[in-house]
């Protein structure tokens, strides 16, 4: 097996020679990547390798994507693979395949084939490296068939970067030991699931039900396991786990996220937030080391809003935000809130609830390890994301009135035509939210999700169209002048065209940027890892934003697969890039370490 | 009282003074038309004085539409209305109000005047001339209040005009009376609706119900009353009515339209091109007097499609283009089309209806009167219209689809958003259709009738939009054209952005375009009524482009009040506007008797 300083060390044929086999019949890869030595980590490596496909020419990339066979393909069959592909078809059953199963690979080997130019290729090692199933890969494979070219030519070459790391582990013979345990215990944790969901085998855990108090059990056993001190379920459901400082009164880092779900959504939304740390604290009680400081991590109860209208009850409940009025709210049940509490064993007083509010002159600050729930990391080839901001944003539903009539008899320039004004509008919000210049420096999104003719017929000018606006900035000034334009541009519009609106804003949430030391120190810790640093918002909601009330706080991010598709079965990560982000959570309290000692 | 001979004769102050009280405390526009004179009908000097308010500043528009009392107002209470104004306010019965409807009257004109800046002006006597009830006028007030100022600005002064019509038919002593007969008789006919329709006052006739079936009757007992030699309803439900030439034996014009209606639709859809020639065979037969051709006029018993999938059942038949396979279409309650014809006492056999084809060789062509059911006539204030063709039409379905993703975290630049794309087509849509040049002369309408993101989210980027469209014009290579560019501005759209887009056409109709001949006789009928002559397309189809299949034919349009509307209850005319109809189809009838004699 080689070393990294042999591989630093060795001339560029060796080089190419040691790195035979990563990618499939392809050594220009290697050849490429030899000059951007020394590398100070495996993942440099890897990363390396993926620039090198990235920047060559689309040629070369089509090349590299038809060096590869087709699954279960003439190739496996005549046993003319290379041994890495033998390795990796066999491990996943494709050579056991049915009849059936055999006849469905090539038909869809052959339509995709018809449809794309090239093979189709997919990781059969899986995001753990353990094998993918045969019914995961025709499942995968009918997916995929029904793609966009320049998007499935993308994923096949992330997948072809995928199968080069898992070649790597094996070459260099290492095991992303920590994103495995990391993945283990998401996995075991998603046998818990609401009635009627576990049965069609979706994930779905919301608040205080049985599957989500099992959960709560689970996860405070698991903390018991690890080595935490202390680790309890708290008045409002949040599971509680503290690991001592060297001196058990020193101040505390607080970390965590959520782990309920959305209906039939993932298993690492909010949960890797809560077994990263766990995954850090398990090492230094084993190492019987003690930091500077404690370690918090909370498992938050509650952050999807699924079960009743109020979000952020676990996270809330920490920053005093918990509002006495939820204990009404009623679910799809009729089961009032504070009955929900009760049934759970827990007091529902708002004694109780108030007494869970941090002190923050006890805590260090707030971080939060997420899965990105977006594309970018995955478009840019990169395990880890670092969270400038939670962008701020507003919220409208609107509806544009002008005047329904024939759609035969009314000339195009006598029309009081409601949709093509919102048609308008939609295209106006995704010119102005995608303007680099004149945002101040932050990055916005707008995007109009609802967009309808009510009882539109074929024959009829709309005279009425209804839609929604979502408007996003990593600061609230930036999200103002996007809503200020947006809003403007439609009053313009409406009036040009002769034509009525109504908007009403239905939610305004404030920005919660990153605190700068804190966004530093993840920083510090990415560069720890010799990767490189992408700086990011974060589109989405998340716990930190609560805590940002209290504490400085900034978030890690861990790349998403499948386009980064998140409240969704198909949300996915590998256990490398979550192995990357326990060690760059590690890196973290190292570098705290130094800085408390 | 004036004569139009005294009027052309007159100085022009005494044209003026001659006019006194025509248009509400505002001189100067009969002094504008008076250079128009000679006049050479009263429709002729009605024109050049809405000319003259058209042609005014629009600050001398406002002062004419303030010169007029608020209904029921501050004016009518302290009795200082012009002598005409009382007169209507007090035929209306606005002078007996409820202490309530007084009330409401008086907050609906603050609301008014509060909106718009001038009071709500409403030709109180109707289009009948007759005086509406003082709910319709509540009714009329309260649907105008939500509408924008510059649509209400036109309509206040199209009321003025209105006014003024009906101020100058009791100057010189003249009432509408062919006009009356056939508004009447619409009328009358409404009496008859559906079940379920008839209790809510709403007039729906479909297909072969008993309504309809009254309906039938009706016209035919009206027909005989007229003096048509043979009136009978025929094997799919048509009443058929003959006034034959001087030679029993002659040719014959044909003419009609239909009487089934849609769903709460209007009273002169169709109907009017019934009872036009009705009223013109009451006035030969009257007189004693033949043509030298015969007159059939048919009341087509299908065109609206309303109960059958299958349309234009009745003027199909006449030219042989019944399809056997509709014999068992279904209506809502599974009741077949055989079968509601024999209930309705016809044979339902395919040789009976075969029968009714009329040959083209015995028939000098076919003209209909129709209600425009659309805006132009009534926007440019001219109440009679030629048509030139009736458009082709293609209409589609269409679906886009993207990539669904989360609006906070999918950076601007990395969506597949569907929505987006549609709307870019819509504008497309609107722009190309509303294109004069390239257009080879002919006149195009396109819409996007309907627009959905199905089940969209607020904060979900859309990764589908269904939308429809429907495109048409004057000459099928125009309308080929036109959709040959939306397909194709369709494809670009998609393909710049990486989306997928299916689109499925559901339907072609061809264009009818008059034949000139035809045409040329409603353009010599129309100049005898001394009114401007205005050429446009008929966006709808009409019973004519079936007939268009076998023989020339050409149609006349009548002006339809509130923006057009059609398929509605809203749908209106007036007896003024209609009797110039009457009087253009016996212009069409003499001319026609002198190129036969």
């Amino acid at each position: 097996m080689p070393t990294l300083a042999q591989i630093n060390a060795a001339g560029a044929d060796e080089f190419v020679a040691l790195l035979a086999g990563t990618y499939e019949h392809s050594p220009w890869i290697a050849r490429a990547a030899a000059a951007r030595r020394p590398f100070a980590s495996l993942a440099q490596l890897k990363h390396a390798l993926v620039r090198a496909v990235r920047e060559a020419p689309r040629e070369a990339q089509l090349g590299l994507i038809r060096a590869h066979p087709e699954l279960a393909g003439k190739a496996m069959v005549s046993q003319s693979l290379t041994a890495e592909s033998t390795n990796e078809q066999t491990a996943s059953g494709l050579t056991a395949c049915s009849a059936e199963e055999f006849a469905r690979l090539q038909q869809l080997n052959a339509d995709y084939n018809a449809k794309f130019g090239w093979p189709f290729i997919l990781a059969v090692r899986g995001p753990r490296g353990a094998g993918l199933t045969r019914d995961q890969i025709i499942a995968t494979f009918e997916r995929r068939l029904h793609s966009r070219p320049d998007l499935e030519f993308a994923e096949c070459l992330r997948h072809i970067d995928r199968i080069a790391e898992l070649r790597l582990n094996d070459k260099f013979g290492v095991e992303p030991a920590l994103g495995n345990q990391v993945w283990d215990w998401c996995e075991q944790l998603a046998v818990h699931s609401d009635p009627g969901y576990l049965e069609r085998g979706e994930l779905t855990v919301t608040y205080l039900t049985e599957a989500h108090q099992a959960c709560a059990r689970q996860i405070e056993a698991w903390m018991r396991e690890c080595g935490f001190d202390e680790a309890r379920v708290d008045a409002v459901g949040n599971v509680v786990g503290v690991y001592h400082g060297a001196d058990p009164s020193s101040k505390r880092l607080l970390t965590g996220s959520h782990f309920d779900t959305v209906r039939n959504g993932g298993k690492y939304d909010g949960r890797l937030g809560i077994f990263v740390p766990m995954a850090c604290v398990q090492q230094l009680a084993r190492a019987g080391r003690r930091l500077p400081f404690g370690l918090e991590v909370v498992g938050f109860a509650e952050e999807e809003g699924q079960r009743y209208p109020a979000t952020f009850l676990g996270s809330g409940a920490l920053v005093g935000g918990f509002d006495p009025a939820w204990m009404t709210q009623l679910d799809a049940d009729g089961i009032a809130l504070a009955d929900a509490m009760r049934a759970a064993g827990h007091p529902a007083t708002l004694d109780a609830i108030a007494a869970l509010r941090r002190d923050p002159a006890r805590y260090l600050g707030f971080v939060e390890v997420h899965i990105e729930q977006g594309p970018v990391l995955n478009e840019i080839d990169l395990p880890l994301g670092i969270v400038t901001s939670i962008n701020g944003s507003l919220r409208y539903l609107g509806e544009v009135q002008g005047v329904a009539s024939h759609a035969g008899t009314t000339p195009m320039d006598r029309r009081r035509d409601a949709a093509t004004a919102v048609a308008e509008l939609a295209l106006y919000v995704e010119k102005r939210a995608g303007r680099v210049d004149g945002n101040s420096g932050g990055s916005c999104v707008g995007t109009v999700g609802q967009l309808e003719v009510p009882n539109g017929s074929i024959n009829v000018v709309p005279g009425r169209c209804r839609f929604s606006l979502d408007l996003r900035s990593t600061t609230n000034p930036v999200r103002d002048a996007l809503a200020a334009d947006v809003r403007a541009e439609l009053a313009a519009i409406c009036e040009r065209r002769g034509l009525n609106f109504t908007l009403t804003e239905i939610m305004r949430a404030s920005a919660a940027p990153s605190a700068p030391a804190w966004q530093q120190r993840w920083e510090r810790a990415v560069e720890s890892l010799a990767l490189p640093l992408h700086r990011m918002p974060s589109g989405a909601g998340h716990d930190a934003m609560k805590l940002h009330e209290a504490m400085p706080q900034a978030m890690l991010f861990v790349r998403g697969l499948n386009g980064g598709i998140s409240h969704n079965p198909l949300e996915s990560s590998t256990s490398d890039d979550i192995d990357l982000s326990v060690r760059a959570f590690a890196a973290l309290l190292d570098d705290l370490a130094r800085e408390q000692a």
